[in-house]
């Protein structure tokens, strides 16, 4: 059984102020809801759930049965999936490890589903740190949640000022994806550095672009203009490490 | 001006049964109905712009002048942009050359999304020709066709029974994407073969992976369970390529 309060709240959580406000986001589906019950950084506040989901997973905490109908009003997907959990947003002990590390850099990425491929792939390839602009996609957008499959977890995602942080950590080397730049698959391999993706259609900013050591391009053999701002990141992740 | 049919009409080519039987798909904004225009391949039926639209690209053929309200009623963007076009489904003149070209076949790829990045990135790698199996999302569905950015007019599109299919095309390589396979990064590069990608949550199926002669991977070293299809598809290209 659900109120009309905890509706209209978890409704809110959609949307990035009430979220930050709160300092929560919301995941849905058994997948991600049981990755984020067994992160040692993410402490899940309320689960809201079917029965069966229940029956079978048995959480801990506070649990509150939903019928479908229920279910549906406070899903943000097409299709329900069991379960909606409300979490506290992900904590990380320490600082930031850049050294030794490649990390991403994204520039004005805004589509929720390219945020949360980036963030699912840079947990494949082993990379820890996302450094976005503030025009970047929001995290927590619940969209970037399900994408990224509980890969927020693992990586570490912090908002800056993105010229000013590249000024700071300018000890390392910084490649930007660029249209007209080295041949990626003809480069060395590297275990440290900066890797800078930029809006789809904008490309990286001039501001950005100046603070980059090194441009770096995907060959083209056919006639597409671009290619999608995560699959890119994809294709040079796997030729650079 | 638009009529209440015209709009009843429009909206109902976002279904595939209604494409089908009337042989035509909607594309929408400047930038991909402009790519439409100039497609020796396509052919627009209607287009239904904002005056400003009009005069800047002075299309020939039917077009009809709409407002900012009649466009949004006919849009099937969030955020409708200037024009939607109604074209004749693409055409090709010759039969697809399987030899001397890589193509892929997609097994179960659903989402119109991953469907629509994947046109546009055999496009960006030169690939010609993508054979779908029956249950792949409808490569005229708006959503794909959006994202393809236009590279719909440039790569030949079928739809078949994939195993029989694979059967009858048994002289060439058949590479299978798979999550335990050899690596990618060390196989050599390949300039004729066929490229099967499956379906993201359930991968390839059984049926389709006894055909494969090669087992593909690319190679993980984080912790997430897999990539997005459309990431996983261009990596394995910018490598095989």
């Amino acid at each position: 059984m659900i109120t009309k309060n905890q509706v209209k709240y978890i409704q809110s959580l959609g949307q990035k102020k009430w979220r930050d406000s709160e300092h929560v986001f919301i995941a849905e589906g058994p997948k991600l809801v049981n990755e984020l019950l067994t992160a040692a950084n993410c402490k899940i506040i309320q689960l809201y759930a079917l029965k069966e989901w229940i029956d079978q997973i048995k959480p801990g905490g506070e649990v509150i049965e939903v019928t479908i109908d229920e279910l549906q009003k406070i899903s943000q997907l097409s299709t329900p999936n069991q379960v909606v959990a409300i979490a506290k947003k992900i904590t990380w002990e320490s600082e930031a490890v850049l050294e030794g590390n490649i990390s991403l850099a994204l520039d004005e990425i805004q589509d929720p589903g390219n945020m949360g491929t980036i963030i699912r792939l840079a947990d494949w390839f082993g990379v820890k740190n996302i450094f976005c602009s503030m025009n970047c996609a929001d995290s927590y957008n619940p969209k970037v949640v399900q994408a990224s499959m509980g890969s927020i977890t693992r990586i570490r995602i912090e908002y800056n000022d993105l010229p000013m942080w590249l000024k700071k950590n300018n000890g390392l080397s910084v490649y930007a994806s660029v249209l007209n730049g080295d041949d990626v698959t003809k480069m060395e391999k590297i275990n440290e550095g900066i890797l800078i993706i930029g809006n789809e259609s904008k490309g990286i900013s001039d501001q950005v672009l100046r603070l980059a050591n090194a441009r770096i391009t995907i060959p083209r053999r056919g006639k597409a203009e671009s290619l999608n701002a995560a699959v890119a990141t994809g294709i040079i992740l796997s030729h650079l490490i």
